[in-house]
């Protein structure tokens, strides 16, 4: 409809209540609020509920003449009422969506004809209400880990452990007993971190020279292949291990629901982690150094793998805090929602440095000894520039190479604060939901007694 | 209108109210609504519509002595009303800015009267209207690339090429050929990038002490021109450019529309791109050897010209991943959008290279041997600084600079914190903007439909 | 309620309205307002006031039959009864929420009824007001340092060198006072600073090949050892120190109330320190050549332990800085309340340390000299690449390293970006809290002097 | 009053509406709105308006027994009548600040008996309308630079002359001319950065033994005073300073206001330019070479005292681009208001450099060659940690300085996050105002003819 047709609706409107009798308007009485209006106005849409009554008003009116009365709320029909003059349906913002709908619905009006910034309010609620669904019901999964598995016919025994391993909140032991599970886990990580320390190692009778010939191993690899790692450690990192291999196995035990338990993604990282370890270990206990001296690549590569696993796997151990701390259970679900966006500043650093990259290359080639010696390795300058670390291992130093770096990193500081905004929003909402989560579960337990109450 | 008058007029209002007659008072009736107010309020601007009504009003009030009937919606009217006793024209907030304006015009007051905050909203719901319809366009300027040309009178087969060429949502088929070809155009730029790496390239029989002699190489360049690139380099090049060069062909014949096509950016650069490749490609290998034993300056600049161009035009069709990626739009919209927000970043950080640059020289004379070494590499330092980039390349070293140093970064992360604030809110209302018009673009092939409906 | 339901609701109150006659309606008036409804709609809710209401309504209303009146707010009474029709409870969002809890307590019905948008207004509120609560407490709490203690009867001289002493805002000598104590606190930093320089530091007779042989000093604090500290330095730092004893000397002569005096956690820093630099300096000047010349081990760390001691206390005064700063206490509280954000902050920063550093490790193996040497040097590297920091001691070399390091920094940017928002809204949040607070002290001093003018 | 009182209000309210009569409750006719209430409400605050009239209300009101008629927006009385009922007076926050006012001032009810949630928003209204003046004032101080002293009786050649020098958007000319200054003032700061290169300087006659004997220079200044300026760079300085000096002469000439034109700030800074430009230039010239050769201290500390002011000055003089951007406007403007911000931002850097300077020097004393060697040294480590620039030219090197440098890095991403994020969003409100400004300025021009239109 354009602006010309409105002037003349409201022209006409004008023309209309000056010079027509009374006859011709209708009372429309909502609760107790009376609206007089004209009946062409209401005829201007006749498929709707008052479009068909405005023909036939007459005999339903009761008490006065020329009135009909509705039970709704005047606050919503002011708005509808004047969609009927002005072909514009807009809500106050504060009004309430689902009263909103409801309304439209009695009126017979539909949603496509609000004005936009009502329907994006509408749209914006039905977001929300169906992100806050799927956060409530992510939140329950984290949850479902400690609670479910409970009501199988199991003896009380067993289900006293289960609720002492699975849940830190079921007494005080249980407590002490989860720190003390995060206390062991760090050390399992730290046996594995001292273990690379050189200086930690002890000296092992191999026969280096057979082993530099058969194999490509860098120096700093050599120096690791030449020393054994130090009985203590070993013996540490054994005794963490068995102390989880038994946890596992005392809970696979009591466990209620077995199929459920072994198809948990925290119960698989620790089963592939415990055989990896044992395997792992017997082989290195037995065969390493007889393999070593022969200096045969595959079973030397094998051990590696299987010693770079089992630490792989001792860090994804780690992921178990996230039933813990709700902060982390938000994060995730916010990194989770916000894939696009960590998706665009991957894209954008990796499109950044694919330009800069080159551009680096040859802003510095008038340079005796650049940094920068080939474009790949322009390619990890330029992220290292847009996320303005600067570890200093390469940087520019003519002056076309200072205006690259220069244009690069104001680049960098747009495209990792745009997305990085985003994400932060996404957080603070989520927070917000989680809030409101928490606090409609404890209204939910304290509510249905205030109910009987009334 | 001063403080004082206001005052007078409130007290006036009190007094004609103790004193007055009922006859003094006019009844306006708002679809039902009455509003009861003094003859002279509203004679207090007797060029608007009830202005002039309030002379002449008995005549026209037809149901009831001294009542006058509109039908308009009464929440609209009763600020208007107001205006009249206060001279202050507000409307609540959360009203809708198009019927607000319906009401004025209506009424015949000017937007002029409005009260500072609401002319505010008025301003920016124009503004937004405006940006939103400026985003839409740009967003269908995106979609054109892939979906106009259609209509031209051409051959059912030559069509569908066309389609699966440009539309990767097309049919499954031109997924899987737009992945192929994302790839291919990283694979084309790597095949630049591994050349750039001094070891895989291969020495050539070239009469070094000639170059040396008539041009001011340096020794990082010299190294490149002794060394050929890699056949197997130059021979994968050749082929991922022929694909480009027949792909490019296949759309030239297939093209409904060769104006429109020929006129478009991306069309440009493919052309412009495939031309220089084979220009280059041609030259070197047919006179790169001589022209490097000759050590004559300008073909070999020629040569090197064109080949740095034929990489920066290979960068630059990485663009045209934008077509694909919503997130990359609205990117580059709000980039568009923040001009002067990306201008003032850029000013404030030479402002501040110039500043602290000089500050920072004087400021370390006094070291033996500063990392500073001069100001134009001052200037450098500043921007590193002021953009916590710090590669550690320069540093300053004695008290005097550490103070500059100092102020130097604090004043860097105001700087460029406050411009990229901004930033991030334009982008996150552009991303807000790109939904509605996303949701809308749904609605509207669903919305016509409903409409019959009712 | 499911949607069906809601569905028929209205339905039924369609056909109600549409077939029964008037005597099934009832009026309420609201101060004024009428509200015309059906008494089957009240039924719904037979156990609020309305509910028992309208059974009986005949004979309470007076003026009119099928009347009655209450003295409330239409306003906020309009929301309650849709309540009745709709079995949705929503209040627009600008309405008060304690007017709001007194209307629902009046019409007798329960907060859990309320629409989910509705209650997290509520709950908002209820957490905005504790907040406020709390802060204006806290804030109370850094006053009361200076304020308090007044009251007890000591003589006049008495009162007034302790207000001179805590009050900088008493007067302008106070004022004076505390710009030189707070002087005197960054001499005495200072003076401990220019210490640890080795030019400042004078020979002493040291018997080192002693010391060397008894105790694993490393080079560095073996330099400090030999050398003594300067006459000068050692001179000014007891002056300056001497000035603080007095100060607290005074302060404890002049306190009215000495046992919250002595409880105050400045007044025991202080004492603290005084003692502490005391029997330092004793020590210091009697016995130092000797021990180092013994080279026994205790001594030597106990003078060393009082040293460092007695510097940390010197710096933990500096918090006095916030008894005189509004804007550091909002930071400080702000921190206090963002404890949860700072935990998480530091546990996603372990977190990805744990992850990287073996990555990194594992990543740069290959290197022949890497700089990352061991995994527990990792997770440093993996901390300064994820903070960009970058300081460069350390930084990936191959390309399995450039790829782990891009990863790392970009989840880095993004793990510090989510905790640091939050924490800066909170920041906003409180800044708010405490103007608005300001200013209600200001009001509240001239309010009580309005109230008796009206 | 507290929560009790509240209750037995609404009690006592609801028991006078039980069994009082008609005759007790008074009605008020507001423009039309009727509201019912009791007197005994409106005697609860007797000072009132309201108050004063329920003891004498029946001679007042007119048309109908027990009814008085005020001609005011029943909106603005609802709130009103409802804080006789409750004690809360609450207006809805989409209401207008002035009418709120008016109403209050009207009705005869303090502003302090406003509710906090609304006091606040009142409040917040007179700040920002006060920063709003304030914004707008300095905005035309920065105008009047170019507008102001037209007035003057002067001849028309000097007027013009003057637009064209001080107004860039007078005429194109005047652009062309603001560019070519803005250039001019480039090229003399490059002019003193290409000086400091020492390869662009000559060597000149000088006894380096003479000098090096009577001052402490280091070798790098040194070398700076063995070597003169290049001929060619002092010939460029000289015809860029006199093109300046000639424009100011031309201004001094023109100015219609003398004395306003000579305290503006930036004829000062270009004057004093000027001036010593040229003192310096001619001693420069005329006893440098004697001076050096000499070896006095005096002249060489004034010579070069002389040429660092005379640089300074002229990077002052880019200040000048701030007439011409009003981001930067805005920019100034908002630093200006966030001076606390600011502030704090320093003062935490330098509490916190002040705490981990000490902390990290011990933290490394126990390693052999600490990068760190004292703690001023450390102070200058904690800034460049805390502000995440991380140059690397110190960094810790022990587990307890890895600890340390973590801890460092997180608070002070806290620390600098918090007001920068103050600051932005200060900067986003100031650019808002800016941007009204500037609209109500358009508006201000067409709005006095579209006043004489109606």
């Amino acid at each position: 409809m354009s602006e010309q047709d409105k002037y003349s609706d409201v022209e006409s409107a004008w023309l209309t209540c000056k010079h027509n009798h009374i006859g011709d308007t209708v009372t429309i009485n909502i609760a107790g609020t009376q609206f007089r209006t004209l009946i062409t106005t209401l005829n201007k849409l006749p498929l709707t509920r008052l479009g068909k009554l405005s023909a036939d008003f007459t005999y339903i009116a009761q008490p006065v003449p020329n009135e009909i009365y509705f039970d709704r709320d005047s606050m919503y029909f002011r708005p509808i009422l004047n969609f009927y003059r002005t072909n514009i349906l807009h809500f106050p913002h504060d009004l309430c969506v689902p009263l909103i709908r409801l309304e439209l619905e009695f009126w017979g009006i539909s949603e496509c004809d609000l004005a936009p910034c009502c329907q994006e309010i509408l749209e914006n609620f039905d977001i929300l209400e169906k992100e806050k669904g799927k956060l409530e019901k992510e939140f329950n999964s984290f949850k479902t880990i400690k609670t479910t598995h409970y009501e199988g016919g199991c003896e009380s025994w067993k289900q006293r452990v289960w609720t002492f391993l699975n849940d830190p909140t079921s007494s005080r032991g249980a407590k002490v007993w989860t720190t003390f599970y995060l206390l062991l886990l760090f050390t399992s990580i730290w046996t594995v971190a001292l273990d690379s320390i050189e200086g930690y190692r002890v000296e092992r009778p191999v026969n280096t020279s057979l082993l530099k010939d058969n194999l490509q191993f860098s120096d700093h690899q050599m120096l690791y292949l030449q020393k054994g790692s130090h009985p203590f450690l070993i013996y540490a990192d054994n005794v963490v291990t068995s102390l989880f291999t038994l946890e596992l196995l005392v809970k696979i035990c009591v466990t209620p629901d077995m199929r459920g338990f072994l198809k948990n993604v925290f119960t698989i990282i620790d089963l592939l982690w415990a055989v990896l370890h044992w395997c792992w270990f017997t082989m290195y206990m037995t065969i390493i150094d007889t393999v070593v001296n022969l200096g045969s690549v595959v079973p030397v590569f094998l051990l590696t793998f299987l010693g770079m696993m089992s630490l792989s796997l001792r860090v994804l151990r780690l992921s178990r805090i996230v039933c813990y701390s709700s902060g982390l259970q938000v994060m995730i679900l916010t990194l989770k929602a916000s894939g696009k966006e960590i998706g665009l500043l991957i894209l954008l650093l990796l499109m950044g440095s694919m330009v800069f990259g080159p551009l680096i290359f040859y802003a510095e080639m008038s340079v005796s000894s650049p940094n920068i010696e080939n474009i790949p390795v322009g390619f990890w300058w330029a992220v290292v520039t847009m996320t303005t670390v600067g570890y200093g291992d390469m940087y520019p130093s003519a002056v076309s190479g200072y205006v690259v770096g220069g244009v690069c990193v104001v680049l960098g500081m747009v495209f990792t604060g745009l997305p990085i905004s985003v994400i932060s929003a996404n957080f603070t909402k989520y927070q917000a939901f989680a809030r409101s989560i928490r606090s409609q579960e404890r209204k939910g337990k304290t509510g249905e007694t205030g109910m009987e109450v009334r």
